[in-house]
């Protein structure tokens, strides 16, 4: 088949800038800086990202026709949900349709997906028939596989969204790390040929974190889409440098 | 992008008459006078206003081919609830197409999302489809982006609107603002490209209601879609004078 | 906009004759004659009505490219329920299409909508799409503006309905009176050009239901929708021509 | 209106071998010769059947392209269920259109609703989009109109299921006879232009069957739709004989 | 009509390969040889089978336009669930479309109904439509059907399923055996000119199964679609060339 994910790998690994905290964690992510998106446009550039995530208002009026577009693709995250009905069972509804996502320029689209959620059967609908329009439209297709709350330490769910992610023809999927590498690892490996990234989550300290994305690749992770651990430091192009030599070992 | 507020505003700034309320409060927010459309779009015009917001109805039957209809540009609100059923979770449906709205005259549409109710994945679904094919036949989409009640006096959520209107590419939303600059001023600056207005709210007395006028200007906002502050008044174009200069510096 | 009532209209009134009770009531009202639909379609032209409101079925079996078709004309209800369910929140079904109203010869649609039921949005919507799909074909689009049940007697619900007719587009609105002249003269007025029709209900003696009439007529409404009050008569056509005269002045 | 009932007739007369039942009871109606469609092709064949009535599958495999489809109209089932769930409120789904009923060879397509069934609105929302697909198709739209499980001997629901044939615009339907004469010929009346055949229901000795076949048919009956009450009997030609006289008069 | 299973058999008899394991059962059937789809896809083609059933991720990232393409038919599996959630009333839904198992190559397509689950009319609905595009495509249409968890050993539920695969127009169905012979030839039966194949299920002793496949081979059905049992033994092709020998005769 053919190779979607090209305009998004460099020496075959991926180094992702995700920004969609606004809508699925609100406004308490962000401070004076990094709630700007041209600062995080900016960073991405300047940090040697190979992807940049965004929902679909902040790519049509900060990215479309915007130099920003030349320099680096864009992943157009489909659905999203806020964090006020947090009792309820996850669905996150689509907000963008991938001829939409192709009109603002994207490459790749993005959804996520809640394993053991009540509406696991609405959300392969939607991821199957997104995937199939992104091909047509030879876009790569991205699947966030998540553990809905409360999973999110269980290592079968872990291997479970691997697997998942090659069944429903992901080309990429974004998998949470809890720190038991077994279970990451043999995720990789029932992923196939789907690529696997780290989703970065919540900041943790420099040390820490760059501990996490080595572990991960040598794990067999292609790579790592980072968010509130590169923008919300203080100085986000020092830790940026350290993951892209070793992500990108560039 | 394409500036799809071009049509809207004066001086890069919003005045919208609002006159939706028949379908939202029913009939006890008019008096003989205001339940008339034609006085409402009289009086839109001789004020000075910048965009009017009506249901299809109104639109189709006093607008459309109507002399109004070259003298100020129509925002044409596609859903809308009646307050027969305040102990649902609400949402509101929608009774009007983007298209039809094309053909009524509009050059903007509205979609009003309750925040935080149990209905949030199917608004954020509505809007998106909205958004894209306002954009299509080249119209600003606008977003009435509202807490649920019980959740109006909280500074978080007058936040999350803000950033969700960005989030969701809404060209303007129309915010409702409990008296805590803080958060509206935050945000304003959450938007980011998308242009906030003040929802109107209910009647005050004129004094208080230029003070809230004059505050959210200074925070930033761009303008304000006042129905009830105007209209329920003896001699609107009074009041309407004063908002005008405060606000279109005209 | 174009005047889709004109077919209907006589010195601007309206008089139908409503025959959709087989579908809402059952046979229950009924008898031997009336059950028969030629025995309703030749009392309509008979009486000089200016239009008959038909579920399909019998438009299509009795009406479309019958003699009756030239003389009077045609109102398709689009929805319709059962009384056979009286316990749930009332949602009343679209059995038949726009466009198939048009096939079998009609020039307007007419559609219910139970205000105050659960299902507003789902009927709101229903009737959103039906009106935009009527005035594109050429058609009146007629909206039965009924309180849920146990809401008939409030005045609040009366004059809710004439707003909400004109709101969301419909031409005529077809109103419940329950005696009270100011919640209906204000609905009428609250309509504004929507105009609004009395719907008949069930049969009163003569001289009580001329009086409704007789009031409604004074407040404004442009007519009447009658089936019962005519039709479970012994004699139809001796009420007919007194409400005619009533009603068209002819 | 065209005659979509023509191919079906036969001195005006209806008579349908009902063969659906391996869906709907499951295989509990069935022996070892009478479970195999040809058998039953044949006997349909033999037997001078004006019509027979199959599901999809059947359609396909046994009846499409096979010298039976010379021989005897059909009659496609588009809804079905089974027996597994008799505690729910009954819904039938579509698994047929009517579009592929036509590829199949049918001249008319059957629903069936349930009324009195909270799944209602829907059922009417089904059946009025196959009745107007299959009379743009010029084929006949024929109703199972059954009352929902535990209202079988309310003569008001016979009554009701006849009226509902009608407004709803069906060719036939096909309706339960408790033996009370009275509400059956009240169906048939309110029916009007739609005609009625009967149900033939479960197997009973073959003098009552033969006596309820006359009985409907002196009430006004155009025939019957029988599956049990012939094919599970040793003879089945025996009785069919009978009947076809008593039907057709031939 | 067109033999759709032509590609799929020989001598008359099928031999397949399941491997869509990895979705409704997660990660714990494999080890590390199994859970790469090209030891499968060699396995398949290595052991003479007839077909490989697979879900679309792997399809396209594993047998499209691969060697494996000409050497051995797919069934594209469209629906699938997870085991997270058993609780439910079991519904798996659709996430790859008729059309693009056909781009991907199949040949034929399956989906899975729970007999007896609540969502019995939404399978039967998905179904109906996956037929009718499947066969006008020139693909066979395969159903799994299944009883919802708790009937697996109810006799009446086997034979059912025969019937509901020939009701429903399935190509074949693949039935699940719980050892008790009568039903599942009386399924055979009931079944007619739709094939029966045996779920292969859980992992028996090869002995064990070998008589299983061997006694309903005798009962009437085509052959086998066989998973855990092949590909979960040390050295697979031993019983692989066992059941051949048993089911193509060759």
């Amino acid at each position: 088949m053919k190779n979607y994910l090209f305009p998004f790998l460099k020496n075959e690994k991926a180094f992702f800038l995700a920004y969609d905290h606004g809508f699925e964690h609100g406004p308490s992510d962000f401070n004076e800086k990094n709630l700007d998106p041209e600062y995080i446009l900016d960073l991405a550039v300047k940090g040697g990202f190979t992807g940049i995530v965004l929902q679909k208002g902040i790519a049509e009026k900060y990215y479309l026709n915007s130099p920003y577009q030349k320099k680096i693709p864009l992943i157009l995250k489909l659905n999203g949900k806020t964090n006020l009905l947090l009792d309820e069972e996850p669905y996150s509804a689509i907000n963008c349709s991938v001829e939409y996502a192709k009109k603002l320029g994207a490459q790749a689209v993005g959804y996520t997906v809640y394993l053991g959620s009540k509406f696991e059967a609405k959300m392969f609908e939607d991821f199957g028939q997104i995937q199939e329009k992104a091909h047509h439209l030879e876009m790569a297709a991205i699947l966030w596989a998540y553990p809905k709350p409360g999973l999110e330490n269980d290592p079968k769910i872990t291997k479970y969204a691997g697997r998942i992610g090659l069944e429903l023809g992901a080309d990429i999927i974004k998998l949470k790390y809890f720190g038991e590498k077994e279970s990451f690892k043999q995720a990789i490996e029932l992923a196939g040929r789907t690529k696997v990234v780290l989703s970065g989550g919540q900041k943790l300290d420099e040390e820490n974190f760059l501990t996490v994305v080595s572990e991960v690749m040598k794990l067999g992770a292609i790579g790592v889409a980072v968010g509130r651990n590169v923008w919300q430091r203080e100085n986000p192009l020092e830790i940026t440098e350290k993951l892209r030599k070793l992500i990108l070992k560039d």
